[in-house]
């Protein structure tokens, strides 16, 4: 079967991928969508450094990507897919049915992360097997390219809920890529009033009012700091890094009013030097997150499938297999370009 | 009259500093004890850098101290004192008085930093200034060599206050000079029943059991995180890091376990590379703390006039005026010294 590879930093499209068999307690699906996502785009340039730092982290639960790059990694893991039959000692799930899951594959040996490996093929692929425990029924009538942003979508709503948000709370989100625009959709499904955004980028800025943001600032002319005390008062914002670059972090110390929370979503890799001095005199406090729970991937499934989220608007692009690597460098420009997705 | 002063990085004793004469509001006091803070030794050998940083900082209300370093500057902001007499426009206190403060200072033009200024006088000198209605008046009998240690000992409880202790939290202090021995004594005070505690020095182990910690490791022997693991249980300790020297943030964020709070109390002067996928993969909480309120000075004085905490074992030597500058040498032997006084 057809399936995207990455070696050597380059997506190559092979159609020679074995047709994956799904074992005791799995099934297999055909991928009806599958969003990239920025961690993709960040391991086909840097996956040397992200294994590096995966190896170093050993034995923790959650940890960066890890896999053979003298071998095909195969990515995807925003994916909705229809199920065409299921392994052996599986709960029986209609052939037909479209789910979605958690990017995760139980077996015997334990679990292992779906995208960023080395087999079996994950979401760029015409099918790949999923965990029967894990599987999400994509509710009647849902576009199924709408349930493959599930997986973003919740990754907004695990950081607003470890947000520690209080009644009256405004915030502030820096950088509306997928990430941020997900913590702005989170934050107004929450009733979060105030919602100010920044982003360089004029498309970003306009998708960040479309899911909810109350104003959307250019760094380049204003900060949404400074706004936040001239304009929106003096309690002092949940502030969302939504970057994800080296040197986001400090600037946010820098520029954030005294005794804020700062939730870190945006995932930097390598080193990054800080002030402490700044979080310090400012009694800073930093949520560090990651990810979602089971719940959360679950409810983030059901408001957007009761259109309590409308995700349409981040869909800027749709390709086949073989439009997979165009796709990626279409993406390193903002404001042509938010969440393209892959249909096989 | 007579008081130490900075300059050049060196610390000389004058004799002919003039007699301090208080304002509206302020009540000349003669030092009766001043302890040497770890705040103080590092000011003295990095006095241009800190100035530059807080320069950089301008406008916050909390700020590392400033100074004009081309002056003499001085320094003691843990004092003990006994009032002389009170200037114009003060509700009395009776001379003889003994008083502790928390080291600022108001007048017309604002409030000012008691210590690390080109005037007044700070506690390193006979006499001082200070504000009537920031006085804390010592209690009856309370040694006023303790009653000095109020100061240290509220950045302790401070930094234990905004902790978001649970109950059956347990903590790690990591670092065991005077930051962390106040942390120490203010976990103990609260109830929380296991502390580890750790440092390189066996005399620094010593106080912090004496100080209430549950068991005392050496760094060199045993992580502390480990044994936390296999032997205190599974529910993530609050951490406290009281080192604040460059590369210990980073080096926690690797140590500690998933979903821990880390609170950091030690001051890191200058820029510091952490290695924020630590913190991400662990979904960890930074809570950056600084200084104390009024209250929680109040309070430490009265825990330590009412013998809830001793702070007698802290006080490791007492000189005069002529014995500070040998006494910051002495200082940076850990396992010499914790707490020196100066006894004017």
């Amino acid at each position: 079967m057809r399936a995207v590879a990455l070696r050597d930093g380059r997506l190559h499209l092979r159609d020679d991928v074995p047709e994956p068999v799904p074992g005791p307690g799995q099934v297999l699906v055909a991928v009806t969508a599958c969003g990239i996502c920025g961690s993709d785009l960040h391991f086909a340039r840097h996956a040397a450094e992200m294994t590096a730092i995966a190896d170093e982290m050993g034995g923790l639960p959650l940890r960066p990507p890890s896999a053979d790059l003298t071998q095909d990694v195969f990515m995807g893991h925003e994916f909705a897919a229809e199920v065409l039959e299921a392994g052996r000692d599986t709960a029986t799930v209609a052939p037909g049915t479209l789910v979605t899951s958690v990017p995760l594959l139980l077996s015997g040996v334990g679990m292992a992360t779906i995208g960023f490996g080395n087999a079996p093929p994950a979401g760029y692929g015409e099918r790949m097997v999923l965990s029967a425990p894990l599987l999400q029924t994509v509710p009647n009538g849902l576009d199924p390219r709408h349930a493959a942003l599930t997986e973003p979508m919740a990754v907004g709503l695990h950081a607003v809920n470890r947000a520690r948000l209080e009644p009256g709370d405004g915030a502030i989100v820096v950088g509306c890529g997928p990430v941020g625009l997900a913590v702005i959709a989170a934050l107004r499904l929450r009733g979060v009033e105030t919602i100010l955004a920044a982003d360089f980028s004029p498309a970003r800025r306009a998708l960040a009012t479309t899911m909810g943001a109350s104003h959307a600032i250019d760094p380049a002319e204003a900060s949404a700091f400074d706004l936040w005390l001239t304009t929106y008062g003096t309690k002092p914002p949940v502030v969302f890094e939504a970057v994800g670059v080296p040197g986001m972090i400090d600037a946010v110390l820098r520029d954030v009013v005294p005794r804020a929370r700062v939730v870190i979503v945006g995932v930097c890799m390598g080193r990054d030097p800080i002030t402490p001095l700044w979080a310090i005199t400012k009694e800073l406090n930093l949520q560090f997150v990651v990810g979602y729970d089971l719940d959360e991937f679950a409810s983030t499934l059901r408001a957007i499938a009761e259109g309590d989220v409308d995700v349409a608007p981040l869909i800027t692009g749709e390709v086949g297999l073989d439009g997979v690597a165009g796709a990626f460098e279409a993406l390193g420009n903002p404001d042509d370009h938010c969440k393209i997705l892959v249909t096989p």
